[in-house]
């Protein structure tokens, strides 16, 4: 038992998931969700997902130790404002946000007594909701903390602890790099399969037409408009550069195929093949 | 029983499967394998594809009243030249390119005692050889034919019966429109894919920080590049015309992200997911 009060403010698949697997895994006594609308709290409770539900962000977080914010990632700044005020003497405050550097700077400004540190678990579906919720969500993922010179050294440990006990690998690293890293291997793999989904509007029967390729590529395009709107709002100048080179990629094809230069097409194909085996290799723990 | 004695040049995955496809179903008596490399010949028998082998592709099909031609797509229109003065009265020949305009005029330049009819199986992996091959490949795809004004009736009739019979759907039309279709449906997602790939080179640790939208965005990267130069090559005007629809899908997520315009982006992403829809929706057989 790590913490005897969680309140998870937002709980649709990463919140749900999150309240599920530490009430499943004992490593909280019980959970306290909050969510603006009565359906997902109904939903909430109808999956098993937490003890009890408010739609009262402040009345959760003044009994909790461990608050898990949830929401989609640009109310989180001001939700951490909002709390700020009733958090309780030496209380967790922590994140699943898929962009880190604004809400690391709200989270540095929160009052002393409690301790802040950012998380993205790389956990998801294109599904949504607290009916989409798994106790084994994060199991086997990688999940980013992003602590800053102002987290207390003891948050971090905490956390790493509560990360690994939900099977998952925690891995530190700064806000910014974590930003970084994920305009290129998520943000952009969106944009790509969203624009891929645009291109091929016009094909009639797609439902007959669409093989396995096409389906794959654009898999992640299944996703919540406005949760990927909010991710690439805020994370707008790193998703700029990243789509910046995926354009000038596609431009190499394009001068290849234009020039009929096999031997270029060839190098580039072989290219892309080495890259892609290097995101299946075995990942040395 | 369909054929008697089926020549099948070209033993990889497409050949492969097709050879052991049609020999478990009885629907070939007997098929002799082709291919230049003696490894790829050894293989074919050791997973049981084919009766016999050679390297001879006109001692082949002197014998053949079935000639499945399943080379890498850039060979087919001279194979069919190099095997055309060898074909027995009566045999049907076809293919499983996966372009088809070069390769429909080829076939239908063969000596009038053969009839040809282009065929492209929407099936596949990112694997090869004849290590790969499935003898159930092709059940529940797209089987594509692209019978020409000069294909016989009767072997129009005869693919469709053969291709139903494999447990796939026959789909008739003419080779330009397969070559436009398969642009955007299969060409630019490989294309879309392997850039995407370019564009996350440079980014370390990939084996860990690849997630599985990142994964199944590029899966199809990982074949082949000699095979898909060639189709790439093969199909290039539609091609090219195809990355235009993408690098202009692109450039309108570009535009409404420098803009920070969450409207639009709203509407983009939403009009994709609605695309992403359509590939799923059950298909109307």
């Amino acid at each position: 038992m790590l913490f005897e009060r969680a309140a998870v403010i937002g709980i649709g698949l990463i919140g749900g998931s999150f309240a599920l697997a530490t009430r499943r895994r004992g490593l909280v006594r019980e959970v306290i969700g909050v969510a603006r609308r009565r359906e997902t709290l109904d939903a909430a409770m109808a999956v098993g997902a937490v003890d009890e539900v408010t739609t009262d962000p402040i009345a959760a977080v003044a009994a909790a130790d461990l608050i898990y914010l949830a929401t989609p990632v640009r109310a989180i700044p001001a939700l951490l404002e909002t709390i700020g005020p009733h958090l309780r003497e030496g209380c967790v405050v922590t994140d699943g946000g898929s962009t880190k550097r604004r809400i690391v700077e709200a989270g540095d400004r929160l009052p002393a007594r409690a301790g802040f540190v950012g998380g993205h678990p790389m956990a998801g579906s294109e599904q949504s909701g607290p009916g989409a919720a798994r106790d084994d969500l994060f199991e086997g993922t990688v999940y980013f903390l992003t602590p800053t010179e102002a987290t207390p050294a003891g948050v971090v440990a905490c956390m790493t602890e509560l990360v690994e006990a939900l099977g998952a690998r925690p891995v530190l690293l700064d806000a910014a790099r974590h930003d970084r890293l994920l305009a290129a291997t998520s943000h952009l793999p969106h944009l790509a399969a969203a624009a891929l989904c645009g291109a091929v509007a016009g094909v009639p029967e797609l439902e007959v037409y669409a093989g396995s390729g096409l389906r794959d590529t654009t898999r992640v395009a299944g996703g919540p408009a406005e949760v990927w709107r909010d991710i690439l709002l805020s994370n707008a100048d790193q998703v700029l550069a990243a789509l910046d080179g995926l354009s000038g990629a596609l431009d190499e094809y394009r001068a290849a195929l234009s020039a009929g230069d096999g031997a270029r097409l060839t190098e580039l194909l072989a290219a892309a093949r080495e890259v892609r085996e290097r995101m299946t290799a075995p990942c040395a723990e």
